[in-house]
């Protein structure tokens, strides 16, 4: 009988182990968690602390009893200590368990901001949201907090969830990002998300470096510069860490596998990592690119669960290799959405493509006004990642992640069946005009 | 100087006229068109019936004063009675025009229905939806009704369409539909979409024949017989016609052009007829499927202009070929949507798969609850179509057009990267699911 180990039951321990159980219904699998928390929606985290989400029991994407029936071991508050890839080991206090096949549920860590005097950056009002607890805390400090004014630090995706979760829970929110525009959306898709976050009395300061987090001050509580060198410090009620993450190697590290470019640990398409019989997948590790170019590390919760699925296949004697992973990712923002799909790096060596649609004069086609911006590689005009500001674009990004992994080009867009009826669609598809306006671009730039 | 005739600014016609022009900056484009028309947003007529559309005006995609400036000369209330293709010109009156190439955008009627003594179908009380004319005329008889029940015959996707706008101005309405399930949607799809509009007072009356139509009989205004061959007549104020259609062939049959064995106008991929320099679009014409599979038409408005791109673009001395008519298609329905993709034929020879989705505890999940079925090629399940019920349906269906457009079958599907987010979307994609359950299915099946 084969016995299969998962450390970690996040998204990609959760998803090796139900799927290490389809594939082998007979092997021993064990799940080791280190908190007391498993298969908890931390895509769902911001909306348990808005309020939206009524309960925390509602996080949970399982309950105990079906891993049971499943006969998936869970094994909580047990945290792995060391492997022992020779033995084939891991180690549990005192407790030495044996495995076949290793996955390891690979997650990350905050990266740190400059808080004052705490070394482990942990204060009643330093707050992060990477757990049910951290969600539970918030809440609870929102109602001893007698007056609501929170900085943000960090306008990535996670900053604009917390941000209006707060703003939906009476907090005057300021975020503090570094880069000069949010979730690195273009100006062009940028500007429009400014204007709604100000609109709903969200302060947004770009450019602006955090130099130090003082907690217990009531009116130092964050002192940043911006980008002309200037200072300042202003009084918070209580500061929300979103800064990004880390990958979390340590454990494989020991164990000896290799690490990648990014510092995640370096794994095939297959989940394998450099050491034989240990697969992982998660925030912490980094991937090769099936389309080309350099590895990557994907912090998304739908990237670890694939990869977790693959790792689970394969641990127990499957044979799955992962597709590409685009990093789509979509954010609903008051009344809004905002989507991306494809990796920064490669946006950056991309020609880019401007589109505003549905602006027309009818009433049904004014409420779907949105923004795309394509990225694509230069010569091939093969389409590399896409952003997108508007009611559509969570859809609109699924549709590009699915032209990308299909390597179309622009002028494949423009010959494609789009479904039309005026109450839930532009007159012309964002992919339509996208392609006809880069055609004219392109006369153009002939004449 | 290149001579270009367009017959019809509808969708294709009007889709030819501003491809051609692109085109070819210098040609002589003419545009005839039979009645006062043009550009008209077919898609629109219900939500103008249903007042969401506040004004006529608001119903054309283009003005006249657009076309004028792009050189497109259009000649409204001009019939074109017959093409001579041999001396290459049109009959207008007693005008005789050439061109060097033409463009039919070819429509259709609708299908007739047994009307007592009204030979041309023309009553007050009995309406249809093809044109800006028929919309204004159910508004201003609405006005003049005292009670409002009202019987639709025909229950494809304009009769959906008729029936909520005529709900929605405080109408009575019952839609007798000959097929046993509405829009050829399959039990497990159709059964919420009978239920919703129950509930918003829509009556529903399946496997119903019409056999009578008399608009100036009170009483008897509608005669009927079920499936069991029991008759039935009842009194309406009026009767909306939504038939569905038959293509209108006769003008370029005259001109000598082969008819498809679904009765439509046989065209290439190119756009071109049987007849030199005739090229033609619309309802009215009958395409070869490109991925195999008999010749087809499709009668949509996307269709329409897509095809009548590629004619306008061939026309001006272009070279462009259609891709696949995938017949993406899609409905709101009060609070909720349908959509279908692909071609009913191919759904009769295929294998299905249904799919429940989004109905988790979750309370943003459960908003976002609906059901797929996809049609799958029985041994390589490449997908050949699907129907949706539900919030994302359209959308859904957009991809589902994709992944046909490049042969994905349903494994491909499992491993694709979707968006993820509480608010916006399922925990699990309904296309993934949809590869799961496949994947278990065929495992007991081989069990």
């Amino acid at each position: 009988m084969r016995k299969i180990v998962v450390i970690g039951a996040g998204a990609a321990g959760m998803a090796a182990a139900t799927r290490a159980r389809r594939t082998d219904p007979r092997a021993s699998i064990t799940v080791f968690e280190a908190t007391s928390e498993f298969a908890r929606g931390t895509c769902s985290l911001a909306y348990y602390v808005s309020g939206e989400i009524p309960s925390a029991e509602a996080l949970l994407a399982v309950n105990r009893q079906e891993l049971k029936e499943r006969g998936i071991d869970l094994q909580l508050d047990t945290p792995v200590t060391a492997i022992d890839p020779v033995q084939r080991t891991v180690k549990i206090s005192r407790q030495t368990i044996p495995y076949d096949r290793l996955v390891v549920g690979l997650g990350s860590r905050s990266r740190r901001i400059p808080v004052v005097n705490f070394a482990n950056q942990e204060h009643p009002r330093l707050w992060s949201l990477k757990t049910v607890k951290d969600a539970c805390h918030i809440k609870n400090q929102l109602e001893l907090l007698k007056t609501r004014r929170i900085a943000i630090v960090g306008g990535g995706y996670v900053g604009l969830e917390v941000a209006e979760a707060l703003n939906r829970q009476g907090c005057e929110v300021t975020i503090f990002h570094r880069q000069p525009t949010l979730m690195r959306l273009r100006p062009f898709c940028h500007a429009s998300i400014v204007s709604l976050l100000k609109s709903r009395g969200v302060r947004v300061e770009l450019e602006a470096e955090v130099s130090l987090v003082d907690p217990d001050s009531r009116d130092h509580t964050l002192s940043w510069k911006n980008s002309r060198d200037k200072r300042y410090s202003e009084g918070f009620d209580a500061v929300a860490a979103c800064p990004g993450i880390v990958p979390q190697t340590e454990l494989l590290v020991q164990a000896g596998a290799r690490l990648g470019p990014s510092g995640g640990v370096q794994v095939s398409l297959r989940g394998e990592t450099s050491v034989d019989n240990i697969y992982a997948a998660g925030d912490g590790v980094e991937l090769p690119n099936p389309k080309g170019g350099g590895s990557r590390t994907v912090a998304l919760a739908t990237a670890a669960a694939r990869l977790g699925r693959v790792c689970g296949e394969n641990a127990a004697g499957g044979s799955r290799q992962l597709g590409t992973l685009h990093a789509c990712l979509a954010l609903r923002l008051f009344d809004t959405q905002v989507a991306t799909v494809g990796h920064p790096g490669d946006w950056e060596q991309s020609e880019s493509l401007e589109v505003a649609f549905g602006n027309s004069d009818a009433p049904f086609h004014a409420r779907r006004e949105g923004r795309c911006l394509f990225f694509l590689e230069p010569r091939s005009r093969r389409l590399v990642g896409a952003q997108f500001v508007g009611p559509q674009a969570s859809n609109l990004a699924d549709l590009a992640s699915l032209a990308m992994e299909k390597n179309m080009t622009l002028d494949d867009l423009q010959d494609l069946d789009y479904s039309y009826t005026p109450p839930l669609s532009a007159l012309w598809h964002p992919f339509y005009l996208a392609s006809r306006q880069a055609e004219r671009d392109l006369r153009h730039a002939k004449n």
